[in-house]
């Protein structure tokens, strides 16, 4: 389900595939030191909250490769914890690389970083596995309500290259695919980083059949009653199901609920943030203003280029992430079954495994 | 109030401002045959609806410069009809050329024709004027309910650029500079055409605070309660209040509707289509997929520059209009005076002049 894969631990350093240049260019790009992993992950050369997570949980037994002392320790991951503020599996894969590793002694840390790093990525394989083992249910059972393809509208990007596995909210699709069920995938631009070409080439390379649509046209398709389900990933789930997920799904849910279109959140239970109650004290990024005023595809010969938008001085708002409400999301495909999002206590206080 | 007038008589031609070059370039171009009015319009170097509608009228009256006779009028006025199917002040100002010119000898149809779409244009330019007199009335009152600014959140481009006069979404904004009420204006980018950057530019030049986003963010601002009032233009209004307008705006109006936010349409009563029941009955307007798939956009030398974002193969839903259903209106903004959209017919009944 990778046909390329997207992070592989490499002796002392982990070559990851350089997201930013997708999907014009497929880069490798090694990462020897903590400095360059914190940097991979706040300029999203890797991105995706479970990818993030996996990178991070690297990126700690990267830092204690010569020195595995408390105190590179904690520094280690105190620095990871800064690149980015939204999606929580970061904070998730390193509360396990410090439950791990704080009681063990200096002289065991570095190996048994470097194994709870790859249990992180093996877990989230099979996570993403078990979630479109579920998530492909909804899909087999609206393909039994209608004859012709089943219309899965997403946001983002949520696929293989946002994990260690098949995705989140595409690893339903690619199930679908696997079964022979006909699936047909909208995939919206996702301004203003464009994560949504990255979908359009994912899903290319694996023979989905896919239509690629400007943001702002998600509403009228589906007024239109063009799209049959809307399932997105997500960053952070709020102890009462509201979810913070890229810029955007908020209106597409909003519009889903308007035409009775379930709408589904597809997201491991370790993007659940039970410390968090409500979706108002999820913490939203704001990014930088260049990503609205610049654009970057390929130029006429093939080649990477920027384009600017409107002066350098224009005041830009720029937030990453949007919330969606609890009362807008028909359920949360996770690893361990499909959960009403106003229900996620339920997987709370009984453990499903 | 237009800085740079959008369309003016030159002889027996026009002289439009190219809005495809905007914002980076500010080209004229001169019009002087039926095709060349067509194709501006079908390109999009004149656009908005009220803008549309006076082009096409004095297309008419280009077209009889040399053939003033019944078929080459009815040519005219059948090629112009063609060019855009949404927008129906198109029609309503080809209908009015049709009414002045039908019953007339043909020796007085050419210069009627230029007197009739003078007296459009000049009837936009006051249409506008009495937009924004009626739609600061909502601005005001805002003003005095908060300090600070007043925060419009528009979308696409409803401003001088789009009309023969001061705009409409944006007329009641101008109109505020001008009584000291303090706004600030919150632009959508609007992809896949990216209109939001000729109001950017138009508000730059007029000196009006605003903010740029992208499309996506709009639903975060509103529900972090960053939005006073939403005012957009319109393209074409069912008899029930149903609105077409620039692809994305249902999707604000839902949010806005979702966080009791106010929701207007500024627009001209030509824009309201009484032969034309609900929305479903609105043509929408597909357009080239290569709108989505490539980018325009200034490079680094200060150069139009255009990017391609996905293969020219990949398979592109375009619709450049989206319906937003009366229930979510608070009210239409006309010439005569604040409408609700559900009680359009009181103004068709009775007519208020």
């Amino acid at each position: 389900m990778q046909p390329t894969p997207t992070l592989v631990r490499d002796g002392d350093a982990v070559v990851i595939l350089d997201q930013r240049r997708l999907p014009f260019h497929t880069e490798r790009c090694r990462l020897e030191s903590l400095e360059a992993v914190a940097t991979a992950i706040t300029t999203m050369q890797v991105r995706g909250a479970p990818l993030i997570g996996a990178t991070a949980a690297f990126g700690v037994a990267i830092a204690l490769h010569t020195d595995a002392s408390d105190a590179r320790l904690a520094h280690a991951l105190a620095t990871l914890a800064g690149t980015r503020p939204t999606a929580v599996n970061l904070h998730w894969a390193l509360g396990r690389m410090r439950e791990r590793l704080e009681g063990l002694s200096e002289d065991f840390r570095h190996e048994a970083a470097w194994e709870e790093a790859q249990a992180i990525a093996c877990s989230d394989f099979e996570t993403c596995a078990a979630i479109g083992h579920f998530g492909v249910e909804l899909l087999q059972n609206l393909a039994q309500r209608r004859s012709g393809q089943v219309r899965v509208m997403t946001h983002c990007n949520a696929g293989w290259l946002a994990t260690m596995g098949a995705g989140t909210a595409l690893a339903p699709v690619y199930e679908a695919m696997a079964r022979d069920i006909p699936v047909h995938v909208l995939v919206s631009e996702t301004r203003p980083r464009n994560q949504g070409l990255l979908t359009q080439w994912e899903l290319a390379r694996a023979g989905v059949p896919h239509t690629l649509i400007a943001d702002n046209a998600a509403g009228l398709l589906i007024a239109r009653t063009e799209v049959d389900i809307v399932i997105t990933g997500a960053d952070r789930v709020a102890a009462n199901g509201d979810t913070a997920n890229k810029i955007g799904t908020y209106l597409k849910a909003l519009a889903a609920f308007d035409h009775d279109v379930p709408f589904y959140i597809a997201a491991p239970l370790s993007t659940v943030d039970f410390s968090c109650r409500a979706g108002e004290e999820i913490p939203i990024e704001e990014r930088d203003g260049d990503e609205v005023l610049t654009f970057t595809g390929m130029d006429e010969r093939g080649q990477p280029g920027r384009l600017r938008l409107a002066p350098a001085e224009t005041r830009v708002a720029n937030p990453a992430f949007d919330i969606t409400p609890a009362r807008l999301i028909s359920g949360i495909i996770t690893e361990y079954g499909i959960c009403a999002a106003t229900a996620l206590d339920s997987m709370r206080t009984n453990p499903p495994v």
